[in-house]
């Protein structure tokens, strides 16, 4: 599938090392990297992750057939802003960015028509980061949102989706940059907030340790964020993501509320609700 | 260790049906059980998890050595103070209601003092209930709380925590009653009214099972819980509950504050704060 083409990761953290890994299987033409810290590059391409690169940076990029760019959403707009005309005329770009929004359109304005930026997020991580804790299984059976607009190919999508597909992403599915972010302030964002927000509530009297059921692990599994990242990731969703919290926070209200007045039959609606809710997307 | 004891449990649920399959390893010289559904029994009698009942339900109790309760809240202390009369000299009975504070004064101050109650909370489970879920591996590796009082003798507590020990329980944890229900509104009671909240804030307007990850899974899979047992603990428990939700509303609070007034510096805070705590209970 991949053996006339030529593809670039930039950005060897958790994601674009996981990617590299992924890809490699694939048996791509070449395979390159583009990373600010010269040891992975060095590490990646000893290990036969990543072929070397032909000489610098713009050879790369003119040479490419296919980019990822797995970096932080700002750099990630900053990155292909400062490239533009390096890119190969008639290649795919494609971001991991966990925001769509306005990310998709700024990047499909900044590059010429004969270039194609598909945005794109995986979701799948691990709590840690870096090259290091990159492992090509974490798509394995993960979900991975696309969300093309009426500027890309329909034959660029098929190839990036088909690609995804051949990574073992569980399902591709397709949605507007607009509805990307609506979703995932609800099904990310929020219980990130949330476990943070628990975490930070401890009373730190006690030594939690042992007491603490699967529950309690569970919901707070993912404030070993990092802070760096979700910073970027929150304020530029702010507006979805304070529309969720909202949303939760009358929910916490409805239970608080029933519990002060000892309105069982409240109570056991909200319970029955949720146990009905739930019951339908596992 | 159990060879001369008879053991009872009370209530073959999914705690009561894995208590007896896990006890039946240990060899006690009798199990029994007592049950509503006489079908359970038979099924349990059938496969060996249980020994057949001598006569009837009062014998059992009067012949006795150990009895463990597996009831909700409510019906534990009616059982245990209907059947006062019954029981043995002697014997130690324990429960596993995930609520223990005037539970077990309750229960305490309705026996005689030959008798020993000692409260008991396993912090284990699944979502499904029933004996049809019944499986003697939900102890292993789980911790277990046991909240004796000055009115327990030490041989007791010592007795019922070796067992549990041989039932392959990781830490068998002893704190008061109180302690047990001020920690436990933190560590089980708050991330359940967290998962229902978060479910039921759901909008309804899209179809979230394939762009769901990981950490909304994690968050919510405890809206799947048992309503009219969740009501008994959440209301017997509430002066707690509401002090650790209300602690938790104010660090929501605090990140959509952040979020509101673009401060990057307190959004950061609050993720490294709970990046810290986070990494210090795993």
């Amino acid at each position: 599938m991949l053996q006339d083409k030529n593809i670039t990761v930039v950005g060897l953290g958790l994601i674009g090392g996981s990617f590299a890994m992924a890809l490699r299987d694939l048996k791509p033409r070449n395979l390159w990297g583009i990373e600010k810290n010269p040891e992975i590059i060095k590490s990646a391409v000893d290990s036969h992750i990543l072929d070397a690169a032909p000489t610098d940076g713009s050879d790369i990029l003119a040479n490419s057939d296919i980019i990822i760019v797995a970096l932080y959403p700002k750099n990630t707009v900053q990155f292909i802003s400062q490239n533009k005309n390096l890119f190969k005329r008639g290649c795919v770009i494609t971001d991991t960015s966990g925001i769509k929004g306005s990310l998709v359109y700024d990047i499909q304005n900044t590059l010429d028509d004969s270039i194609d930026f598909i945005g794109g997020h995986p979701l799948a991580g691990k709590a840690e980061n870096g090259y290091i804790n990159a492992d090509k299984n974490i798509f394995k059976d993960s979900n991975y949102i696309i969300t093309p607009t009426h500027k890309n190919k329909r034959e660029n999508i098929n190839m990036l989706a088909d690609i995804l597909k051949a990574m073992h992403c569980k399902s591709i599915i397709e949605m507007s940059p607009e509805e990307h972010d609506r979703i995932i302030a609800y099904t990310s964002q929020l219980p990130h907030v949330i476990a943070v927000s628990l975490i930070n509530s401890l009373e730190n009297q006690y030594d939690l340790a042992p007491v603490i059921g699967g529950s309690f692990k569970d919901a707070s599994r993912v404030a070993v964020l990092n802070s760096e990242l979700w910073c970027e990731l929150l304020e530029a969703n702010s507006e979805n993501i304070l529309r969720v919290i909202e949303g939760f926070e009358k929910n916490v209200q409805l239970l608080k509320g029933a519990l002060i007045d000892k309105d069982k039959e409240l109570l056991t609606y909200c319970f029955q609700t949720a146990y009905k809710k739930r019951k339908e997307i596992s």
